[in-house]
């Protein structure tokens, strides 16, 4: 398709819903793309920019002519306009600005002044708010008077003399009640959650989820009515919040994404694998002190990285459950000191299922190969023993890690992946040889 | 609060609201919620019971007198009707629906006959349609008339002369309209998704992230309208299925809670490291085959973890961004290929950072414990390539595996984690160790 004929595309990407456009857009190679929105004639419908993955979003922004980039950004409702320019660089993002119309552009330059990932940020400026004393006629007139809306909404905010919400009325609720009615009687505020413009996105996105709320008004500081938020950008956000907890956990940066540059991935992920360089050599450390020990019994050399990655993997089995249960707010300081107790018993359990088995295996092995039943046995505790402290230590560290991670206000997430797997390699080696020292030597 | 004071603890939860009623619930301890449940009269509001967590409910709804839950599931749309019996054994279930209308109860029975976590159950039958030569006016009055409307709704579903949905009115755009205009003209089939009662609850998810959608309508095999799901039901499965993304990883099964008890969650969590077990044993058994290396050159048991580990938390960081990747649909099998060798070149310029790092350390201390500047030259020669070559392998693992699960039809994130540490941990001593053997004795 790419050879050129620029009818054939148009017609094609007509057809495409903007967001798939938009994923088609992320699937090219970079020159592809660029090429494509060439043939299209350097502009694309402005419900296909509000679409754009954020890594490709600067480099497809970049390839569209200026006016037709202005002429789509005007179109666009203030948050999805917001999202489109805000990776630009000043100057660029000047350019555009100045070919936008005067009063889109005010309500343009304001959206950009909150800060990323805010309420401020989220929100649509075009929202619909009514006076108590009116009803329901006047309403729905006033609505089919009126061009100045949002395009989709789906409450009515009931709003007092300072514009201050007090209540809200769902359409639907608006739709099943006769003109006559004043809105007072049909509004309710025990639905209502007024957002701070300053509220962090992830904030909003629990607010939505744990009210099942579909649209909710912004306020500013004096809670005076300054836009809303509406849940469709808000899906996008917990999908974003719950995979940066994934990343976070393994240390990667949450902005890299697959359309980045070999270096620029590169650099996302180096730095807490510098961190990591550095915990996994005091752990080697730890070895290396009991190189004596290992020297004359070899077979600990092969047993030890058993059961610091049995250790690894069940801690971080702990470390996710613990990520998602203080991201779900299920897990509070009100009820830690139970979950810790319980996740140090699971640690136990399993501890003493695995220690058992693994002492089996290794004391028969041993049997197998050297005859010498004392050793054995002593090897089996010894290895039975480390595995089982180390199964604890690790239930301990996968959920006090982000518990402690939380408390410092730090995200939970952020590299406890890598702390974690230290922990579980420090103290599986320095029991397992330790003891092996004592028992065996 | 506990000390049985019944009425300020009615005052109290009847100004909760629903969710919070609920989240409080799950953060008591099992008796103290019966003993809570007890006071309150053995009943708690419909809506409380719709937002429970799951792994909650079920002791929830045991504790509540049989009449006051059929009561309260009554009241319930059918989606959040058919939630709060699903988990309940046959007999008990039986119990309950004998107490509830029959048309309520048939209804009930269909959407129990769905599978889980299909839109079938998702769904809610109550449902407003109408046919496209309706005029606003004639659907505003209609609306006002009825009695048996969903609770909340935010578009209008088209449908023929056999019930297909054809099209869809936004609330908002039906406001903004004229009473006199018909339908068809302010319909729309653009934004509409038709939604089999038989799609998975991720796939439903994917399409109301992807289309930036409201509501859907469901449809059953020969295309009739049967119920609709609505937004809110979905921001919640959004979160559930990326965390089960992150869980499934470190190979949790995702059923678990953290309500649940030691030996449940013990037993949820034992499968996957038994698997584990064996594939450490296996890593393990590549260092016991270079034992006679070992015995001889010590300091390369210290070394062996630091390799091994580095390569185990670079793979993660590729398996995360992976399984993310696939999750959002950014990588399909189209560009495949192209973020494979991407992922390979990352691998590799972490690999000559961290080996040329690694190898100046190793040969540093080595040189300064023994004084031995050929054998010091060697050694950091063998850790730095033993590093480089893991993390390229640990990269190429790191997508590799989810993107062979996703093809076999798994899910990409089961237990990828474990799978993954065993393969660095094999070639990292594998690589480590053999190179050592041929170089340094």
């Amino acid at each position: 398709i790419e050879a050129a004929d620029a009818e054939q595309l148009h017609a094609l990407c007509d057809e495409l819903h903007p967001a798939d456009m938009a994923d088609l857009l992320g699937l090219l190679h970079e020159d592809e793309r660029v090429r494509l929105i060439e043939l299209l004639g350097g502009g694309l419908p402005a419900e296909t920019l509000a679409e754009l993955d954020s890594d490709i979003r600067e480099s497809v922004v970049l390839a569209l002519k200026p006016e037709k980039l202005a002429e789509a950004v005007a179109d666009l409702d203030t948050d999805d306009a917001a999202f489109v320019l805000e990776d630009l660089d000043e100057e660029k993002r000047a350019e555009i600005l100045a070919e936008i119309p005067v009063p889109d552009r005010i309500a343009l330059h304001q959206a950009l002044d909150y800060e990323e990932e805010s309420a401020g940020r989220l929100m649509q400026r075009e929202v619909f708010a009514a006076p108590a004393y009116w009803t329901v006629g006047q309403i729905i007139d006033r609505l089919r008077g009126s061009d100045d809306l949002p395009d989709r909404f789906y409450e009515v905010f009931v709003v007092d003399p300072t514009f201050k919400p007090v209540g809200s009325v769902p359409l639907s609720t608006l739709l099943k009640t006769p003109r006559e009615v004043p809105i007072s009687q049909i509004m309710s505020d025990r639905e209502l959650r007024l957002i701070p413009v300053t509220m962090d996105q992830e904030e909003v996105a629990y607010l939505f989820e744990q009210y099942n709320l579909i649209s909710a008004p912004v306020v500013d500081e004096s809670e005076r009515l300054v836009g809303m938020i509406t849940v469709d950008d808000v899906v996008e956000i917990v999908h974003e919040e719950t995979h940066e907890d994934m990343l976070a956990m393994t240390g990667v940066a949450a902005e890299s994404g697959l359309s980045d540059s070999v270096i620029e991935t590169a650099r996302f992920r180096v730095p807490w694998l510098v961190v990591n360089l550095f915990t996994a050599m005091l752990a080697g450390s730890v070895v290396g002190a009991f190189g004596a020990t290992i020297e004359q019994i070899v077979v600990l050399a092969a047993l030890m990285p058993v059961i610091a990655g049995m250790g690894g993997n069940a801690g971080t089995q702990t470390l996710a459950v613990t990520v998602r249960a203080l991201a779900t707010k299920t897990l509070t300081f009100s009820n830690a000191a139970r979950v810790v107790m319980r996740e140090a018993g699971v640690g136990l359990v399993n501890g003493l299922v695995f220690g058992v088995l693994l002492s089996l295996l290794a004391g028969g092995w041993s049997l197998f190969m050297s005859g010498d039943p004392d050793r054995s046995v002593k090897l089996a505790l010894v290895t039975g023993s480390a595995m089982t402290i180390n199964l604890v230590i690790a239930a301990l560290a996968g959920i006090l890690i982000p518990l402690g991670l939380h408390r410092l206000g730090a995200d939970p997430a952020v590299a406890s992946g890598i702390f974690l797997t230290t922990v579980t390699d420090v103290t599986g080696f320095f029991v397992f040889l330790g003891l092996a020292t004592i028992v065996l030597l």
